[in-house]
């Protein structure tokens, strides 16, 4: 196979026009990728901003993710963050850093996975930077619009509030627990897509906001973790139901028995799902795609689990 | 010197929530960091957004610059793409990647350069990441605001117009070449100052687009670099006159002496000065700080300098 030259060989401003070239943008763009900075309307008058860096071999491996996998990864999991603040994404920008002998073909597969997850979730790549590193690093900075609704904060939960979740829960632990085992059933191989590329529910954040919810967050690293923050910032304590879990559960008990593994471990500590988790009024009518997982208490002792504790790695640290 | 815990030692939240407590928002902010999102004013109801990654080893040496100096170019570099757009900053976002053995004081040290030069932007820094990564690596996102002008593009430049700049040339390029070589003379330590952190010309972005710029760029790769793309931009040709550019030229002339070197190659090929360059039309009255450089032709021949093709280096190219 041949993978044509590389970064070193064409040079910066070759690459970037080969990867702007031809790139459709939204309405909102009034300036894309080409100047010193993009323009990018921002109709409420406030503007949602969020970032995150992905390196590979901590947040990926390209052994196991094709270009466009990483790509499409990069904008999911930020375009998630938009979404859990009851906002919709509007423009991501990205920068890329990678070895002078990287193929640009594998830049231009990156682009197109940045590119195509970007219109999945309703906008456009508008600005970016490439860079030299001796290792692919991926930051991607997502914005959002709230079309004229408060942000829905971490803090916002209240005693007597449901606690209700949009999206899979588990499946991206289990695709990585796959991964890591070298376990290539084909009957699995949907829950390694989803690890490679998780699907947020892409619109749910808006529909969540606009029923009600008090409070919401994503679930990026683990659920029982990112809950903790939210009910630490509401002065609140979570309790889950496992019975109102067993779909989830159900979806992984192939993998879990294939792996001798708990999938409530993945459930509850796995992250990387990009699900929306949220609270509402308990009177509120939940909006189509969201399921009740709880209930906000008036304790303050974290989340629990069926009112006990969890006791099982409750996620992510980017240092751990 | 007792440099204290590590990043991996106290994890990834306890960082975090080290290097953003007490931080002070500008009214601008109406959600700050520690969220899953940041919420910032957008009055224009446009937003201006650029990002730019910084490589250790590659865009700074941690032997060479402090963590505040580092996180203070790297602000800089970004507010600077803002001003050149004619718009003002209101909101940096940081992702920053660095090993786990790394002192969390030094994460704290890059923290307070990234506030301390957002503040002399005049904005403050909304959200970020903190990952691990096998070296230092500072991605930020800049967004700014148009006050309801039209944002100062690179193409917009017609013959006729004049050339004019804000802001110093060649000292970046100089302190480079002098930390390069290891002199260390006291009497040029202003010009590896200058390296280590530039000094855009805050504020004459918008002063500039006031006064009717028809084109901007900031002086990122290097004068001739970034004006052949502005004139490419444009369809037109740029002639620079060094005759405008004898203060530049004086004040590098020890360094050159000291190390045999020719000022003019950090004039127009050094770079990493972050100067605003601007064209105006003939008629306009320059903004005090912008002084005049050179002229708009009609010729399609790219940038000259008093008539004649440069030779010498034009800038840099992150894969050169």
């Amino acid at each position: 196979m041949t993978e044509g030259p590389t970064l070193g060989e064409l040079g910066e401003f070759a690459v970037i026009d080969a990867i702007t070239a031809g790139r459709r943008h939204g309405d909102a763009v009034r300036v894309g990728p080409g100047d010193d900075a993009a323009v990018l309307d921002a109709p409420d008058g406030r503007v949602v901003a969020s970032t995150d860096m992905l390196v590979q071999g901590r947040h990926f491996r390209l052994d196991w993710s094709s270009p466009e996998q990483v790509g499409r990864k990069a904008i999911a999991q930020n375009a998630a963050d938009i979404e859990a603040m009851g906002a919709v994404p509007t423009g991501f920008l990205v920068a890329f850093g990678a070895p002078v002998d990287t193929p640009a073909s594998a830049v231009t597969a990156l682009s197109d996975g940045l590119s195509a997850e970007a219109a999945r979730a309703g906008a456009s790549i508008i600005g970016g930077d490439l860079v030299a590193s001796p290792q692919w690093t991926v930051s991607v900075t997502a914005l959002g619009d709230l079309a004229g609704r408060p942000a829905v904060l971490r803090s916002g939960a209240s005693a007597g509030d449901v606690v209700a979740v949009a999206g899979e829960l588990g499946r991206s632990g289990a695709g990585y627990a796959l991964l890591d085992a070298g376990a290539a059933e084909p009957a699995l191989a949907a829950l390694v897509d989803r690890h490679l590329v998780p699907q947020p529910p892409y619109g749910q954040g808006a529909r969540a906001a606009r029923a009600g919810a008090t409070a919401m967050t994503d679930v990026s690293d683990g659920l029982i973790i990112d809950l903790r923050q939210l009910a630490a910032a509401s002065g609140v304590g979570i309790d889950l139901h496992t019975a109102r879990l067993a779909a989830d559960r159900d979806a992984l008990t192939a993998a879990a028995v294939a792996l001798g593994a708990d999938p409530w471990a993945w459930i509850f500590g796995g992250g990387e799902d990009h699900a929306l988790v949220a609270c509402f009024p308990a009177a509120a009518v939940l909006p189509q795609g969201w399921r009740l997982i709880g209930a906000v208490t008036a304790e303050h002792d974290g989340v629990t689990v069926d009112g006990g504790g969890w006791t099982g790695r409750p996620g992510w640290d980017s240092f751990g």
